[in-house]
């Protein structure tokens, strides 16, 4: 089990792709969306993840992860709540940290979201120019929530 | 993804106990009850492992195991529906086949059930002594449904 520590901002503009990578494609589907015991079904490129997302405490989870065959993962999603996610993720490295930008598709198409990891709560990060407004606190802006209520729905 | 063939039945009397093994207890909690994406976790012994179970069709099920450290499965249990369903599972040859007689305790003291693996859904079963009514159509046996109606409040 590992401390996912996270925080989340929306994005002002599109001058973070000068320093991005060329993106990684991710599909997800959940089987749980349920608060306290998300369940989730990952392709990140070629690699199959099943997570587990306990209960958010301010900007913590506990997150449970394990590999799982790529094929497997494609059957999953036929068990998973609908729509999908499909979104693609672009590293952005900025005052020593890497800032992971999720420009969705799909249901979603429109919605770009910035995201950084960090080791505790209460580190200092220096926001990068091109972030908007911190969403962390925003439940709609959960990737299990936009199942529910997609992007375009808004 | 393997897929599950099973059929269950009801248990007339102990005399399966003479054929049975020592018995393996099991705990086991749900991250998900919903019906085509049931999400289990489960301690066999000393043994974690992490269940997905698809939409049932007659007997069958699709299936997807993975093993996970018993320390990860200590903690999902937390994250899991309550009640946890606690059993001793006990393996019983019969006429070429393996039963398993769970019994079970906690919430659901004083019911078991038996079980038997099939390769194919139209397969001959011989049916012991003990066997008593079937119940694979039952969806009130199934372990995911004893989390939300535990067999003491029937």
């Amino acid at each position: 089990m590992a401390q996912e520590i996270e925080r989340k901002f929306l994005v002002k503009d599109d001058s973070w792709r000068a320093a991005a990578d060329q993106g990684t494609a991710y599909r997800q589907g959940y089987l749980s969306t349920e608060r306290g015991r998300v369940v989730r079904v990952r392709v990140k490129g070629t690699q199959g993840v099943l997570t587990i997302k306990g209960e958010r405490q301010g900007i913590s989870a506990p997150e449970f992860e394990y590999p799982i065959p790529l094929a497997d993962a494609e059957k999953l999603f036929k068990l998973c709540l609908r729509p999908l996610i499909e979104k693609v993720r672009y590293e952005v490295p900025h005052a020593g940290l890497t800032w992971e930008i999720d420009v969705f598709s799909g249901e979603n198409e429109g919605l770009v979201l910035a995201e950084v990891e960090l080791d505790s709560e209460d580190q200092q990060v220096e926001l990068p120019s091109w972030a908007g407004p911190e969403v962390s606190d925003d439940g709609r802006y959960s990737n299990a929530s936009l199942v529910s209520s997609p992007y375009r729905n808004w």
